[in-house]
C-alpha cells in the first residue's frame, strides 16, 4: 500500500448532485495508504514530501469499475452449443441433447475445485485488465449443497489475491436439479435446511439470490428462500421480470432486497416498489443482446421514478458469455439508452449500492483508494468505443497497478 | 524473420471443401523466414535441427486476422455527438451545430499529419493486439485533394512498422464536401481530374471506394469515378444498398469490383450479379448495431448464391466507433446469425479476396507466414466470448511476436 498523490487529474468523482459525472477538473487527490485522504485543487495540496506523485497531463479518474451480477464461476463451456445454434439446431433439440444450462450443472458438479479456480481465474483477468476492482459472482451451477459450497469456495479463493474483490451470492434457487424434478418443495426444503445454514456457518456468501420465472423459481417459492435468508442475516436480491412479469420485483422490494436484475418486464407497480424499498434496477445488456430480445427495459419509468439503474456483465456460458463489463457501457447506452453518465454510473455508484458496499463506488474523502486513471479525452469516452482498452493505473487496495506493456503491473 | 516450427497445433487452415474450419488436427506448421514452408502430420515434420519449435500443447493457429473495411485515420472525435445524442438531441439539431461527417472532415482538414498519425497509431494497436495483421485504410475524410493525400500518405506511414499490414483505399467520392454544395459535377470533376491522378503518381491507393446513397452519390456519379479508376488501373470497391437500394452492389459488379460492403437493402439482382462477378459481400456489423438498424443483410440469399461474406469493423467515428475485429465475429454471429466458422472465414479467407490479396488468409504452403496462435478449447471460442483476448502469440511478416504480461512482444 502507498502513500500517493495523483495531481493534474480530472476525477470523475460520481458523486451526484454536483456537475455532469462529479467532474472536478484539473485537480489532485492524495491517497494515504489504503483510502482517499485528500481531494481539492491541486494548488492545495498539503505538504507529503516523502509521497509519491503521479502527473495525469489531464488524464480521467474513475472509482474502480463493480460487476454487480456475474456467474464467472462455472464447469465446461457452451462453446458447442453456441455453434449448433447458429447452424440451425432448436433449442429443444439441444435441450434433449443435454445442453442448456443443466450441462452447465453436470459439468461443474463434474470439476475439481481447482479446476475451477484455474477456468474462473482466467476469465477473471479479462475484467480486471479494463478496470474492474470489485466483481459480484453467483453459486447456482451445483444445485447440490456439495457443489453449491464448493463454487462458494472458489469464489473466496479467488478473493485472496487481494487484486479485486469477489463479493459472494448464493444461487441455489437457479434452476431446479434433475433429481428433483418431481419434487420442487424438496428443493426448496434443501436450500433451506441444508445449503443455506452450510453457507451461513462458512461464511461463503454475503447475499442470497433466486430466479424468479415460469422455467425458474415462483413468486412463493423465492419467498421461502429469502425468510430463511434474512433469518440468517444475509442481504437478498433477485433475477426478476427478464422473460415474463411474475411481480418478482415487488416481491425482492418486500424483502428489502439490495437489487431486482433484469427487468425487461418490469410493470410500474414493480419500479414504485423498488423505490420505496431502496432497491436497484440490475440492467443486464449482454443477456439482452445474446438472446436477441426484443423487449427493453422500462427505462423511462426507472429514470421518473428515480430508481438507481446499475449495469452487470452477467458473465455466464449460455445466455451472456461476456468477458468485458466495458462493453457492457456502451451497449447500455447503444442497446438501452442510457446516457454515457447514466451507465458510468451503473458500474460505479449505483453498482457498489446493489452490492451494499457504502466504502466505494465515488471518488470521495476517506473511502476505499480503489481507481482508475483512463487515457481518455472525454468522460463518454468510456461508453462511446467498442472494445478497446485505455486503462493507464489501477489503485486497489491502495496498490498501484500501472499499464506496462499492455498489461497491469 | 526466423525459421520456426509449430507443432502439437491445430490449424484452423480455412481452406475450403475440407473439414470445419479446414481443421488440421494435432499437426505441424513450418515456417521459413516469412512463408509457411511445410504443413503435415508432426510425426513427420521435415528435419530443421537448427529451427526454434514451439510446442502449442493443442492450441489453434489461424491465420492473421484480416479487416477488409475501415475509416481509421480522421481528425477530431464525435465523443460529444454521441453523448447528445443519447441526452435527446435530434440528428438534425446535432447536423445544425456542424455534427455528423462533416464534422469529421472539418477535424481532419485541420489536424497535422503528424497527430493523425498518432491518434490513427493508437486505434490501430487495439486491433493489432486482437490479432488482427492486415487492415484496410479509406481516406474519405478529407474530401480536397491536399487532405486527401494527407490521409493515405498517414495510412503509408503507419504500413511502416512492418507488425502490420495497411491496404489503404481512396474514398474521395464519401459526401460531398460543403464548398461544392452546389456543384455536385464539380467535385466529381475534382475526383477524377485532380486527386485520382496524384494519389496515383503517388501510389498511395490500391482501390478506390464511393458510397452509393441518396445522401452520398449517385450510380452515374460512382460509375464516372469507377470508370476512372479502372483507366488508373486501380481496383474499385463500393459502399452500397446500406440504407436503401440503389442499384449500387450491381454497379460494382459491372466494373468487377473487389467488395460490396454493408448491403442491408442488396436485393437478389444485386448479388446474382455479385456473385457473377466474383465481388465480395463485406458485412459491417458495428455499423448495424451502432445505428439500431432492423434490416438485416440478406444472409440466406447470399449463402444460396455462394457469395463469399467478409466481415469490417467499419472502424470509424460515427456509426461504428469500433477497435476490435474479434467483436465483429461475435456481432456477425449473433446478429446476422452468421456460423462461427462464416464468421472466422469473414475475417480471414474472405476479407484477404476483399482486398485482393491471395498471400495470405489461410494457412497453405507457400503463402506468408501470417499467423495467430490462441489460447482456446474450441474454434467457435473466438466468436463466442464477448471480451476477451485469448492471444498466444501473433506470427507477421515472418516475425514472432508472443504474448507477454498481456502484449505482444
Amino acid at each position: 500500500m502507498s502513500n500517493h498523490i495523483w495531481t493534474d487529474v480530472n476525477l470523475l468523482t460520481m458523486q451526484e448532485d454536483g456537475e455532469a459525472y462529479g467532474l472536478l477538473q484539473d485537480v489532485a487527490l492524495v491517497q494515504e495508504s489504503d483510502y482517499i485522504a485528500w481531494i481539492g485543487p491541486k494548488d492545495d495540496i498539503p505538504n507529503h514530501y516523502d509521497y509519491e506523485m503521479t502527473y495525469c497531463d489531464g488524464g480521467y479518474m474513475t472509482p474502480g469499475l463493480i460487476d454487480p451480477h456475474t456467474h464467472l464461476i462455472y464447469g465446461g463451456n457452451r462453446i458447442d452449443e453456441f455453434e449448433k445454434r447458429l447452424k440451425g439446431t432448436s433449442y429443444e433439440e439441444i435441450a434433449k441433447e443435454g445442453g442448456g444450462i443443466l450441462s452447465t450443472v453436470t459439468a461443474t458438479r463434474e470439476t475439481t475445485e481447482n479446476d475451477l479456480l484455474q477456468s474462473a481465474k482466467k476469465r477473471l483477468a479479462n475484467f480486471r485488465a479494463e478496470g474492474v476492482t470489485t466483481i459480484e459472482i453467483k453459486s447456482g451451477y451445483g444445485l447440490d449443497t456439495k457443489t453449491e459450497i464448493k463454487m462458494l469456495s472458489v469464489a473466496k479463493k479467488l478473493n485472496l489475491s487481494n487484486k479485486i474483490d469477489i463479493i459472494p451470492t448464493f444461487l441455489g434457487a437457479h434452476t431446479l436439479p434433475p433429481e428433483f424434478r418431481d419434487n420442487r418443495t424438496g428443493y426448496i426444503g434443501l436450500i433451506i435446511n441444508d445449503m443455506l445454514p452450510k453457507i451461513t456457518d462458512l461464511r461463503l456468501a454475503k447475499a442470497v439470490d433466486g430466479f424468479c420465472e415460469n422455467i425458474g423459481f415462483s413468486y412463493e417459492e423465492i419467498e421461502r428462500v429469502f425468510i430463511a435468508a434474512k433469518s440468517y442475516g444475509l442481504d437478498v436480491k433477485l433475477h426478476a421480470e427478464q422473460l415474463s412479469d411474475q411481480n418478482g420485483a415487488a416481491l425482492a422490494a418486500k424483502y428489502g432486497a439490495l437489487s431486482a436484475d433484469h427487468l425487461e418486464h418490469l410493470s410500474e407497480a414493480g419500479i414504485i416498489a423498488m423505490k420505496e424499498a431502496g432497491t436497484v434496477a440490475v440492467l443486464l445488456p449482454g443477456a439482452y443482446y445474446t438472446l436477441r430480445d426484443t423487449k427493453l427495459p422500462p427505462m423511462e419509468l426507472l429514470r421518473k421514478y428515480g430508481v438507481p439503474m446499475a449495469i452487470g456483465s452477467d458473465c455466464n456460458p449460455g445466455s451472456s458469455p461476456v468477458l468485458s463489463l466495458k462493453l457492457m457501457v456502451n451497449m447500455a447506452c447503444t442497446i438501452f439508452r442510457l446516457t454515457p453518465e447514466e451507465a458510468l454510473a451503473g458500474v460505479t455508484r449505483n453498482a457498489a449500492r446493489a452490492l451494499g458496499l457504502k466504502d466505494r463506488g465515488v471518488l470521495k474523502e476517506g473511502l476505499n483508494a480503489d481507481m482508475v486513471l483512463w487515457d481518455i479525452e472525454h468522460p463518454a469516452e468510456l461508453a462511446y468505443h467498442i472494445g478497446g482498452n485505455p486503462i493507464r493505473a489501477v489503485v486497489k487496495n491502495g496498490k498501484i497497478f500501472t499499464q506496462k506493456n499492455g498489461d497491469l503491473n
